[in-house]
Formats: structure tokens, sequence, C-alpha cells
């Protein structure tokens, strides 16, 4: 009805994302405005606010190196080598969006843990007011990272859009959003679980004190732990597949019809409708005194939901784009919130499996693990069969617009599972701010009222995070399988270009293909087993270091007025040990890519991927919902069944959340990451592959 | 140079297959012979053994009837369903055939512990004298199940394919081996380690009681367990793994040059040395007083490899077959040991990994869990190396041969790499057996000399087990992979039959083969799952019934003279639990396969079994590996490391090796036969998913 250019549609995801930028900004204001108090909890939010800066100041720097080599890399061999009489300029841009790329996401992150060190110790004081100012302060706090994640993801993508014009260079962008989130989830997530893990273990378990405890010389370590590993990885990781799953569908949209083609402005509509849907739903959020803060989470998740159906179908028929298309995009988000759904019921406490893993413990960790571990496995099945279903319909409801379009359809039901990835974010950096809200309520001392509404808070935040974990995985899961494609494509442009044949399958009894696929079985069972080892290492250091510190400082394990840890020695170890072990993993998963591809060609890289996916999504989720189980099973545990509180069910409930918090916390989430590093690093080198590789 | 036909070698196979029918006997007839004279002993192997063969009996029973409905649902469809006017004689014939692998499967199990629980006795008495007579009684006790399950399997394919003469009827009997193992191994497997854990539990970590302490109620239930799990259940499972890969090699080299050719003489040839080897290699085990256990163990291995390379390439010279056929299986030999040489790396206590989790359980069952799951990950790497190498190497060096030739060579690979199962399978009864017997020495009051004498069997078992076990991981791997081919090669029989396309790729690509995968990804998660729980519930089951002895029975706790335990009680619990859980997750493997062909059709099924490969591959690994490690890490501190017995680290690496036992002996090993029972189900009904899908 109406006709859309794809020059409008870009100033309108401009725009939108500008909007989004502004509601960040608004909430951030209002957020600072909060009143602020207590001296104990402005003093240790600073504290934690330090640890926090100079650990990602720390980090950055060292990404920053890293940023440097890849960059002249790309300057040399990407899209085409030099020496191959490419025009330089090309390499440049390309260059140039792979650092765009890199520093937006860089930015995420430090936005996010700009505004949840100050949410923090607001929603703390909130809370002393009751759950709906808290709620609020934690709910906005987050929101302006949601806002601000998505905002930047799609500003970025329309501008190198308009500014570049070329596909390939997304690739790049999204390359340097999804290698700095490699490494910032690598390493938050190591740093939060070291200290996590050995403050726990000394402190609640060996001493008996409560979560929290100031005298612990880890409790500051492990809430720094919790911005930089929760909140700035989330962001980064985030960003990275929402930019990943956009970059895919353009890759798509442009090999289907050029540039200016409705499908191009079809990937940019629906992508600003979500952001906007976003921003409606994340604005709806209201919580009354006596409200149920999950309630108020899922409720205003849903609105986004909603309104993105509705907006997607009244555009389509507006714009008159396929119907087809509309259906795979509102298949993904269907079958997205389906998967949320089992998720939890694998993970909440209100179910069978963890009550069956509550009542296993009775008899003692190995049974905690054992059973944990099994439902873990079994909690694969729906979304693995979820995101099965989504694959074959959206691919065979777009088949019919032609040639290629089924891949297309799935790229564009990753898109629609990733719509609402801003109202996402906001409840997933909600979660750690209350979490350290809690700890600062604690430890300023605030009563045993106002930690219960912490606390109300945190468990709801928990329930949520789980959903959205699922969601994001079997994103993930889709949009590399449509980067499979993206791969093709590639493979064949230049295999065109340059006279060579291109490839139209990887078959499976291909035996380069089956070589691939084997191979890439493996990365990320090492990726994730690397990060967990780096894990075990740091928190051993660290439990040592409490347990120095409990020896040797008189008077701190009594409480003794005016003792106080050397809380920045833990600090210290959780920085030095996260960003010596981040690095390793991620080069590893990179340059098994390059291995294979430069000895088996693009049919082994087909393979491949398609060998990470497999594995990948088997392992991610499985620790994610082993993970999340162990974590609400300890708590149930907690609350007095099974025993209680220091019953042996207790003991080994906290063995199960203690193996549990690598696995959801460091390992699970970082293997999306991954998958969608090694396949954008697979389809930047592919020219490279199909020209150069050895059989 | 001689000219040898397919009636001849089948005869000279027939010769072989009874000749070590005869060396079987002739061992059973020495261990019988060997002096047995402790009474206590003697009463002591009396209910082990009554025990073993009542719930073999009753499990027998339970699948006889599954047997049954599975021959009569082959008559009605398969290898064609009657109504599409086949010859019903076909059918027959083809149900015969799975009877015949059922039964066979079943008696390879029976055969095993008929003379493990007398071996187990006599090897106790013997180790009274030395290492030397001790050794000799397990390791020719090992050897009967060695040579009955190697030449019965030979006899059944020569007998089959000489009686019926269809490659397709090997693939009947090789699903009726395979089907009876499933719930043989899953069975045993859930028996075994409900008692072991159990046991270990109350006796060892509750009360400080020795392992096998004859007051612990259920300490005869594990020296059962002992039996039909790792006895019976292993032998059912290689008896499988030998059938499948001679049907899959036997399918290809019908499929490419019909029943009388060259290459249908080689795979029996092939298998006949095979079989030969083994026979030399058990014979030439030797080991002196003064000798090493696990020396003689592995000498007799290499013997074994090196006659089988000798004598298959001096056939290959003499009867001119393919040197790159014969290359093709000497690659699957040669990866095979190095596979095992890299298990062992990971599972081995001289060596870093088993040390470092032996350090990090210092501070605590979490660590132990995490560094352990995390070094299990990391050990598929090699492996799969070793496989994704192996399928690479045998293809491209058979496919010069013509069109087939690649596919027949990855399965001729599969078939070198099981080429020394006689020996194999030798040296993973030995295990059990010396285990039971150093059961009995403690329970017959041998003293400490003799248990330690008995403790180095053991020790030398356990070491070769966890080296035989990454072999025939991989070795089931590349079976699957050429059942994946025979698949292919039975669809497109059916179609080109019934005028219909037939298929000629599983392309990634195509959303049919790419939802396949990703369904095919979870079965065997699921199915892990399924067995694990009933691990889990069980043994909870049976902990409770030791407490409600030691409660109720007086005395018993304190050793009293004359009180012994209700023993019948706890062997009850294991078999009524372990005949409740065997079935249903078997059942749920085999009916997804058969959804999954009837709504996607063989395309799906490609996928599918694809899928099942590559995360069977995976969790196989990993659970069996880090099974091992927990165990021998467990073992390492015990003999002192770490803080040793007692110590921190004791307790966490306990929690370590009870994780460990159903990973390594419960899911692990089954995981192999759930993939070929899978793949076997999708061959057999190629036809009817070819023109009965939905999609």
């Amino acid at each position: 009805m109406f006709l859309v250019t794809t020059q409008l549609i870009q100033v309108v995801s401009l725009i939108i994302s500008a909007l989004a930028l502004g509601v960040a900004a608004w909430f951030y204001t209002w957020v600072k405005a909060q009143p602020q108090s207590n001296k104990t909890i402005a003093q240790i939010g600073e504290y934690i606010r330090q640890g926090a800066n100079t650990f990602l100041r720390r980090e950055y720097l060292l990404l920053a190196r890293f940023t440097a080599i890849a960059a002249v890399l790309i300057v040399i061999f990407l899209p085409k080598p030099i020496w191959t009489g490419s025009n330089i300029a090309d390499n440049i841009w390309m260059a140039l969006a792979y650092i765009f790329g890199t520093v937006l996401s860089a930015l995420a992150g430090k936005i996010g843990i700009q505004v949840a060190t100050i949410a923090n110790m607001k929603a703390a004081e909130a809370a002393q007011k009751g759950v709906q100012p808290a709620f609020m302060t934690g709910f906005r706090g987050g929101a302006v990272m949601g806002m601000a994640v998505v905002g930047s993801s799609l500003l970025g993508v329309a501008l190198i859009f308009m500014i570049i014009g070329d596909a390939t260079a997304l690739l790049g962008f999204s390359f340097g959003a999804s290698s700095l989130a490699l490494f910032a989830k690598a390493g938050g997530g190591i740093f939060t679980k070291a200290a996590d893990i050995a403050a726990d273990l000394v402190g609640k378990v060996e001493l008996g004190m409560e979560e929290d405890d100031p005298r612990n010389p880890a409790v500051i370590a492990d809430n720094v732990g919790d911005n930089v590993g929760d909140v700035a990885g989330m962001g980064a990781d985030l960003f990275d597949s929402n930019v990943a799953s956009m970059a895919a569908a353009l890759v798509m949209a442009t090999s289907l019809g050029g540039l200016y083609s409705k499908n191009v402005v079809m990937v940019f509509a629906y992508a600003a409708i979500g952001l906007l849907a976003s921003i409606i739903g994340v604005a709806s959020a209201r919580i009354n005194e006596k409200g149920d803060p999950g309630k108020a989470l899922s409720s205003s998740t849903y609105v986004t939901t909603i309104v993105y159906a509705l907006l997607t179908a009244l555009s389509t028929w507006l714009f008159n784009f396929e119907w087809r298309i509309w259906g795979a995009t509102a298949v993904g988000l269907l079958v997205g919130t389906v998967i949320g759904i089992t998720t939890d019921y694998f993970t909440n406490d209100t179910k069978p499996p963890v009550r069956a893993v509550a009542t296993a413990s009775k008899s003692g960790p190995a049974f905690t693990i054992i059973s944990g571990f099994s439902y873990g496995l079994l909690s694969t099945l729906p979304a693995l069969i979820g995101i099965a279903i989504t694959a074959l319909v959206s691919y065979n409801l777009c088949a019919p617009l032609g040639e290629g379009y089924g891949m297309f359809g799935i790229s564009m039901s990753a898109l629609g599972m990733l719509s609402i990835v801003g109202m996402i974010i906001s409840n997933d950096a909600y979660g750690p701010i209350v979490d350290n809200a809690r700890g600062l309520a604690e430890m300023g001392g605030f009563g045993e009222k106002v930690i219960a509404i912490a606390d109300e808070l945190d468990s709801a935040g928990n329930t949520v995070k789980a959903i959205t974990k699922g969601f994001s995985i079997a994103a993930a899961g889709l949009t590399v399988i449509s980067l499979l494609g993206a791969f093709m494509s590639e493979v064949n442009m230049v295999a065109a270009e340059s006279g060579l044949a291109g490839i139209s399958n990887f078959d499976i009894m291909n035996p380069t293909v089956f070589f691939g696929l084997i191979i890439g079985l493996a990365i990320p069972a090492v990726f994730s087993a690397m990060l967990m080892l780096g894990v075990d290492k740091n928190a051993q250091r660290m439990v040592a270091e409490i347990h120095r510190q409990f020896d040797t400082i008189p008077g701190l394990k009594e409480g003794k007025e005016g003792v106080i840890p050397d809380y920045d020695k833990c600090i210290d170890i959780a920085t030095t040990g996260a960003l010596r072990e981040l690095v390793p993993a991620g080069i590893v998963a990179i340059f098994a890519t390059i291995a294979v591809g430069l000895i088996g060609g693009p049919k082994a890289i087909g393979g491949y991927l398609t060998g990470n996916i497999a594995s990948g999504l088997l392992l991610a989720l499985l620790m994610s919902n082993a993970g999340g189980l162990w974590d609400n099973s300890k708590k149930y545990v907690e609350a007095g069944n099974c025993g209680g509180k220091g019953s042996t069910a207790h003991k080994a409930s906290v063995v199960g959340d203690t193996v549990g918090d690598p696995f959801k916390d460091t390992a699970g989430p970082s293997i999306n990451t991954q998958i969608t590093v090694v396949s954008l690093v697979a389809s930047l080198l592919s020219g490279i592959f199909l020209l150069y590789s050895i059989f």
C-alpha cells in the first residue's frame, strides 16, 4: 500500500535508535536522582564501583591490543588479501567496521557498569521504603542497559549499511562485536565465579557466615563480579547476538535482491519495531506496593511480545511485505516463548525437577550432581525440538517465495526470537542490580525486613533470567544456522569472481564435510573446559588468600570493630586471573576454525560449523539449565525444605550450586558467543579458505 | 596369487570360530579345575552366583517378551510390509535372523556370568599363592568370555550369510544383537551402579567400613552387579559392536559387487584373521612371579595388534586384495591405539589431569566435579580428532577404487579398529573378575598380603579398561558412520524397486536434514539421563534399605558373630529396580527414530543419525573419561596423596567417584549401543520411511 525505500527505513531506524538512547538517558538520570543517604552503603558501593571500573579498564586495555592486531590483519586479508589486487579501500572500510563493532560492544559493557553500580545502591536504599520503589529503581537501572544496547546495535547496523553500503562489511562489524563479547563474557564470567565460589566456600560453608558478610575478604570481589560478569559481559553478549542476527538476515536479504530490495527494508522495519516494542514494554512496567515483582517483569515482557506481533503485522499489511516472512518471524517469537516456558519447568522450584534434586540431596552431594546433571540433559529436549521445528517451518514457509528464501526465512525467525531483546536485557540486568542491592542492604545493616524485600526482588530476577537464557541460546542457534547460509553465499560469491566451482551443498556423506563436523564437535567442549578450569584455578587461589587473611589479620574473624579485610587483594587476584585466562580459550576457537578451513576448505568448514552448532547447543542448554536448577534447588532447601539450612541436603545442594555456577554463568552462556564468532570468522575468511586450502 | 571364493572363506571363518570356541571351552575347564577349598568364599561365591543368575533369568524373561513382540512386527513389516505383496518367506527369515541375534547375544552374557562367578573364587584362592597364578586365573576367565563372544559373532555372521544369502538379513541379525545388548547393558548398568553407590555411601562414607565388608547388606548385591553389569552387559555390548561392524562392511561389500565379490571375501578374511590374532594374543599372555600384571595385559594386546597387521598384509599379498583397503584397516587399528593412549593420559594417575583433580579436591567436592568434568570435556578432543582423521583418510584411500568404495573404506577402518576385539573383551572381563576376587579375599578373611595382591591385579584391570573403552567408542562411531552409508544404500534399493527418486546426499542446508540433526542431538542426552535417573532412584531406595537393616537387625553394625544381613533383600531391590528402568530408555530411542522417519522420511533420518553420532560420541567420551578420571583420582588420594584417606580431599574424591560411576559404567558405554540400535532401526525401516513418511 505504501512504498518505503531502504533510505527511508534506515532513517526511521536511526530515529527509533535515538529514541531508545534517549529513554536510556532519561532512566539513567532518574536513577541517579533517587535519594541516597546511608554512609556505609555509599562507601561499599564506591569500593564496588572502583573495583568494577579497574577491571574493565584493564580488560579493555588488553582487548585493545588484540583489536589492533586483528584490525591490521583485516586490512591485509579482508575482504580479500591485498596482494590479489583488491581495492585497498574495501579493506580499510572492513577494518573500520570491525573496530566500530568492538567499540560499541565495549561501550555497552561500560554503560551497564556505570548504571548498575549506582542503581544497586539506590535500590538498596529504596528497599527501606518498600517493594515498589526498589523494584522501579532496579528495573529502570536494567532498562538503561537494555535500551542502550539495542539502540546502539540498530544504530550501528544502520550506519554501517548507510555509509559503507555493503553487506559483507556488516559481517566485519558483527565480528568486532562478537570477538569483544567473547573475551568480555569469558573474562567477566571467570572473574565473577571465581570470586563467588571462593567467597561462598570459605564464608558460608566453612565459617557459617551469611552471604555478603563484610568480614569476608572476597565479598567486594563477589559484588564486583556480579557487575563485570553478569552486567557488562551479558550486555556485550546480547549486543553481539542482536547484531549477528541482523547481519545474517541482511546478508541474505541483499544476496536475494540487492541493497535496495524490499527484503532489506523489511529486516530494518522489523528490527526497528522490535526496539519500539521493547521501549513500550519497558515503559509499561509497573508494580503496586503489594505486587509481585516476578509478575511485573513477565507482564511487561508479554506486552512487548504482543506489541511486536501486532505492529509487524500492521507494517506487513501497510507496506505489502510478504506474509510468509512475517509468519517465519512469528514462529520464531512463539517458539522462543515456548522454549522459555519449558526451561522454566526445569529450573522453577515449584516444579518436580528442582524438588527431585532437592530430595536426592538428602543422600549426599553425589546424588545432587547425578540427578541435576540428568535433568539438565533432559532439559535439552524441548529446546532442541523447538529449534528444529522453527527451522523446518520457517524454511518451508518462505521457500515458495523463491531460491534462497528458505534460508532467509530461518534468519528472520532468529530475528523474531530476538526481537524483544531490549526487554530481555532489561530483565537480565535487573537481576545483578537487585542481587547487589541485597548485598549492600546486608552490609549496610538495614535489618531483616529490608533484606527480605531485596530477596523477593532477587528471586524474581532469577526466574526471569532462566527463561531469557533459553530464549537467547535458541536464537543464537538459529542465527548461526543462517550464518551457515551466509557462509555459503560468501563462498559462492568468491567462486564466481575467481572462476572456480561454487558449492551447492554440505553433504554429510562427503568425507571432508564429515571430518569438519567431528572436529567441530570438540570445539565448544574444549572452549568451555578451558573457561571452567580457569574458574577452578582462580577460585582455589582466592580460597588460599581468604584463609591467609583470616589467619593473619587479628580480630577479623570475630568481627572486631574497625577491622576490615584487604578487599583489594581479592579483587586483584580475580582481575589478574581472569585476564590471564580469558584470551586462550577464544584464541583456540578462532585458530581451530582457521586450521580446519586451511586444511579442508569450505566443505570442511560447512561440517565444522554444523559440529559447532550441534555440540554448542547441547552443552549450552545442558549447562545453563543444570546450573539454574542447582541454584534454585539450593534455594528451595534453604527455604526450609528437605531439612532446611544446615542439613545434609543443604550441604549437598550447596555443592550442586557451586558446580552450577561456572556451568550457568561462565561456560554455558559463553558458548553462544563462541559459536557466533566461529561462524563469522568462517564467513569472513570464506574466500581465503576457497582459494588457499590444502585439500 | 590365490583365488579364494566366498564359500571357502566362510568355511574358514567357521573353522576359526570353532577354534575360538574350543579355546574358550579349554580355558573354562582349566579355570574350573583350579583348586578351591575355603568354605566362606565358597558360600559367598555361591550367593553371588545365585544372585547373578536370578537377575539374568528375570531380565531374559522380560526381554524374551520384547523379542517375541519385535519378531511378530518384523514378520509383518520387514524387509517389506506383507501387504505390499512381498515374499513372506523373506519376512520370516528376517525374523529368524533377528531372534538368532538376540539368542547369541544373550548366550554371550550367560557364558560370561557362568565363568566369571567361578573364576572370581578361584582367583581369590590363587592370590594366596601369589600374583602369577591369580593373574592367570583371572585372565583365562576373561578370555573365555572374549573367545566365546568373538567366536560366536563370526560364527553367527557366517551362518546367516551362508544360509539366508542376503546382506539385509544381516542387519536383522545385528539388530537382534544390538537391541538385546541395549537392554542388557542398561539393566546391568543400573543394577551394578545402584548397588555400588549405595553400598559405598552407607558402608564406606557413613560408617567408615572397608569396601566389601560382609556386614554391609548391599555387599553381595554390589558383587552381583559387577557380574551382571560389567561382565554380562559388556559381553552383549561388544558382541553387538562386533556384529554391527561386520554387518555394515558386508552390506557395503555386497552392494559394491554382490555376494560373491572379492570384497566380501576380504571382509571375512580380515574378521577371521582378527579372531586368530586374538587367540594367539590370549594364548601368549604370560606373567612371571615378579611380573607386572598391567604389562602382561598390554603386551598381549600388542602381540594381537602386530599379528593382525602382519597376517592381514600377508593375506592381502597372497590373495591379491586391494592394498588401499588394507591401508584403511591399518589406519583404523593405528588410530585406535593412539586414542587408547590419549585416553590413558586423561585417566592414568601418573599423569597431570588425575593429579590436578586430586589437588582440586582439597578445596571440596565442587572443585572435584568442576575440574574432572572439564578434563572430561578436554579428553574428547584427541579421540574426536582421531575419528575425524580415520574417516577422512580411509575414505580418500579407498575412493579411487570406484564409486561407493570411500564409504566401504570407512567401514573397513571400523573393522580394523575392532579387529582385536577378542583380546579387548578378555582384558575387559578380567577386570570385574579380579575386582570380585578382591572382595572375596576380603570377605574370606585372607589377610592384608593377599588383598594387596588382589589390589594389584585390580588396578591393572582399571587402566586397561579405560584404554579399551576409548577404542570401542571410536569404533562404534566409525561403524555408525558406515551404517549411515548402509542406510543410504538401502533407501536407494527400495527407491529403485518402487520407481521413486533415490537420494544422493544428506545436505545440511536441507531443512529436513537439519531438522533431523537437531532432534537427533537430543536422543543420546535423553537416553543417558533416563539411565542415570534410574541409578539415582534405585540407589536412594537401597540406601534406605541398608539403613533399615542396620537400624533393625541387632548386632549387625557391631559385627556380632553369626549375625548376617539380609543380602537377598538388597539384591531384590536392585533387580526389580533395574528391570523397571531398563526398557523405557531404549524404547524412547527406538520410537523417536520411527517418529522422525515417519515425519520427515529418509532425509530427516540422515540428519537424525548424524545428530545421534554427534551427541553420542561427545557424551560417551565425556562420561567414560570423566568417570575413569574420578575413579583413579580417588585411588590416587587413597594411596596417601593430597592428605590421604579420611582427608577433605578424600571425601571430595569419593563424591567424584560416585558421580563418575553411572557416567562411566551406566550411561557412557550404553550410548554406543544406543546409537548402533538407532542406526540399525533406521536401515531396516528405510523402505517404510521412504514410502510412508508425511513430508
